[in-house]
């Protein structure tokens, strides 16, 4: 199958090294990052499993965990017109159309999109800066995907909790700096962090992002994993990063 | 000087490789651990300020930040008589009697036993285990040391709250499983987590413990520090934890 006709002006097709999956992307809207990709490596979904992804974007998290998991159906629920026409084109392009679905919504709504405690597992790699300041334009395409313009924290948080069964899981890939209101957003709403991963850089630097599992009704006590470690050398990833890249 | 007439029966004195200090400490009861010694090198006590101990057993944190940092005065808090009693003779036998205030008392008592916002830093190691199954004697010394006994980790929280000056600094050692309830306790009593390290017993190892500064009065932005990693391979230490040891 070409491209042609496919592809938008601007827009990319690119490689996911899993199933022969590809993605459209947009390299001067947002293109998805390490932070996918490892949160579609620490998500668990099992056989006969929904799960949904808020905020899917370009659906990066579904396709991964569709070619990843024995997952039984993928929702990717997104806000913005543009990205979820472009998902919706990826999972027509990989003849995924009756694993996954692309909604385009708002994470706001949420509670009223689905039936409530629909999913089994719910995903996410949010926005994550809380700081307004400097933001030239706040509805940028960049800026709704980065910062918290369409939604909080508290939001998503909300949402989950709303859309998972009782012990269902929700998987989040978040900043590190943030990580007391993660825990408290997660808790208010009945999501005890269960699991989680610091994701440092090089061993001996600050962790860049963190890896969150939590169940919908579970008692408190968390199992902090090793520390997963991106860079071996610059410019030479660990066997780790190098598996769930899929080389 | 000699240790004669100095130790009890069961007592020994260890060398903690630092201006010459000695502890006295008694294996059948409870030696202090690398807890301790991480914990004293994690916490900064700075020229002038003062620093009180929650828990402390023995006094090793206030004789270990005594040597290491230029604070003006130490205070141990010390629910056991036995522990405070070996805590003092090893402040007189480092002639710390100057530096070092050894009281016996029960931490949930600490906001009647001293005056509010007192203190610059409130350090503690206090007991990890909230789970009472299995203890054979609720009253013995080691199980006061490592169980929720005496006091739980929102007596301690309640206690440096009470304790500190607005924008002074709480520093706990704890263990990682139990990072949700510790992020909730200290927020709950205004101790706001601004730094985190956690301890890696191997590079491919889950963390077996826990260091947090906490502030009174902060806002939410936590700084996590590169791991501390402790073995560079079996019977081997890193050279950070040499450091930390004072070899």
């Amino acid at each position: 199958m070409t491209t042609t006709g496919l592809l938008k002006p601007g827009e990319r097709m690119d490689d996911l090294e899993r199933n022969g999956y590809k993605i459209i992307q947009t390299p001067n809207r947002f293109c998805f990052g390490m932070d996918a990709v490892l949160l579609s490596g620490f998500a668990q979904v099992r056989k006969g499993e929904t799960a949904i992804d808020l905020g899917t974007g370009t659906g990066i998290i579904p396709i991964l965990l569709e070619a990843k998991t024995p997952g039984k159906h993928f929702t990717g629920l997104e806000i913005q017109e543009e990205s979820a026409d472009m998902a919706r084109r990826s999972v027509a392009y990989n003849h995924l159309e009756e694993k996954i679905d692309i909604i385009l919504g708002d994470i706001c709504q949420a509670g009223e999109l689905f039936p409530k405690a629909s999913f089994d597992v719910v995903t996410s790699n949010p926005p994550y800066m809380n700081d307004m300041h400097g933001l030239k334009n706040p509805s940028d395409a960049l800026a709704i995907a980065r910062h918290e313009v369409k939604c909080t924290l508290d939001d998503v948080a909300a949402a989950a909790s709303a859309l998972l069964r009782s012990g269902g899981r929700f998987y989040l890939v978040h900043r590190p700096f943030r990580l007391v209101e993660i825990f408290s957003a997660l808790t208010r709403y009945h999501l005890e962090p269960k699991r989680m991963r610091l994701v440092y850089p090089f061993v001996d630097k600050e962790p860049n992002m963190v890896l969150i599992e939590a169940v919908r009704g579970g008692r408190s006590m968390i199992k902090i994993e090793k520390p997963l470690i991106v860079y071996e050398k610059p410019g030479v990833y660990t066997k780790e990063i190098y598996d769930v890249y899929g080389y």
